[in-house]
């Protein structure tokens, strides 16, 4: 089996899909939509599509891609901890780092422990995995990256501080997305996107589906229809138990609606 | 009046104030965090806080901030378009450019432009502003950034291509917040925070509430609670007459609840 994900090898998306999948083939894409356009082709067997961080909250180019490729189904779901170490070339040590590099939002995830490193120069980059490569190839003790620790593994680096992000709470949940729209477990559990009047009451008259079933919102996603800003697609997540009853729950939901996948 | 934003002088939160606020001082904050909080420590008068984009979707940390700081509220709020630009030094030309630098997301937004340039090196930076900055100072007719007109403007760059972003529609809402509680135009509109229990029917019991007063939803946001993955607060924002209707909702949600401004 085959599974992508978006990012470099080591990244924290591939740690999931190990997480997930056990000894899996992965492949890494450049971005979410080549990587739901390689799911939907066939090219690949599967996808990890992150969803949700528990911080940052909802992905929203995912659901979007979800949206808009009705070949590419979500069969199974899993939830990683996302952990930063500094990371730098074999031999090199804390303290003699004075150049960090990594993508923004893992800078700003390490926010105090950089505030911590007086002097040290911080640099964005496009990448955290791209990040740790660089600096272990050019081998520089002086410089670091911040990255997973399955991008340590994989380009031979050395982590020099551990699990150095401000919240140790950091969560993401990643659907795995096939052509196949045959559950991978059967967790129990439903997404469903549709479409709505913008009115009063539209919204809660769609969640009064949910709730006059006895069904647990797990998660709901308002996205902005392309080309109609601020009008919305609607993403609920629900706990059901089987599969032909969420099918029956979309023409229930008072506009255009459509499964995106049971698991 | 001195207004606040978060970004480099220049940025497009900067150019949001001017529109929203006219002839106004402006000063650039690191972080949405400390600008957040000389709002509320009476530092300056008020603050550009982004809540939402219309290709990404709500700015999580901006609720959050908002949820953290009960003495801040939500006054008026503006829609500001995003049009990014190539801005090089004063006499540079398209055809010399030979390394693009801005921020990661707009990079990501001016994709199809600069896969047009092929053999250009593309760089990620900390800032768009900054990026523009950077370029006009270094006056290397080789490099180029991309960023808003008014970076171009405040460091005296040349505007090599405008409105280059993939998404022509490209909107960003900003929340006006301040100490005072004062709606600055009173548009009739109200936010408000509430925490539900993680129960089948909550949330579509606390949306009843705007439904049977035919008050018409305009947003929802819900947001992880720190240190709770997947446990939700959620903002929302409803079309409401008056202030104290708005502050009558409070008691009727089915959770704790409290109004982030009506304006």
């Amino acid at each position: 089996m085959l599974a992508g994900f978006q990012g470099e090898p080591g990244a924290f998306s591939e740690e999931a899909a190990v997480q997930l999948l056990g000894e899996v083939r992965t492949r890494g894409f450049a971005t979410f939509d080549a990587l739901v356009e390689a799911v939907g082709s066939g090219e690949i067997d599967c996808g990890l599509l992150p969803c949700e961080n528990s911080i940052h909250g909802p992905v929203a180019r995912a659901y979007d891609l979800l949206y808009a490729h009705p070949q590419v189904h979500i069969v199974d779901e899993t939830v990683h901890r996302i952990v930063q170490n500094l990371i730098g070339p074999p031999g090199a040590r804390l303290e003699d780092v004075r150049r960090v590099e990594s993508h923004p939002v893992a800078i700003e995830q390490c926010r105090r422990f950089l505030n911590g490193m007086p002097g040290v120069e911080v640099v964005a980059v496009a990448d955290t995995a791209g990040a740790v490569r660089e600096v272990v190839t050019a081998g520089d003790r002086a410089r670091a990256a911040i990255g997973p620790a399955a991008s340590a593994d994989r380009y031979g680096g050395a982590v020099l501080a551990h699990a150095i992000q401000d919240e140790a709470e950091n969560y993401t949940r990643f659907f795995l997305i096939a052509r196949s729209r045959e559950p991978r477990r059967g967790l129990g559990r439903a997404t469903l996107a549709f479409v709505l009047a913008h009115e009063a009451g539209s919204l809660h008259r769609a969640l009064g589906v949910f709730a006059e079933r006895g069904l647990n919102l797990r998660s709901l996603v308002a996205r902005p229809q392309p080309g109609r800003p601020f009008e919305y697609v609607f993403y609920a997540e629900v706990e059901c138990p089987d599969r032909s009853y969420a099918e029956s729950l979309v023409g229930t939901l008072g506009g255009p609606a459509r499964l995106l996948g049971w698991y």
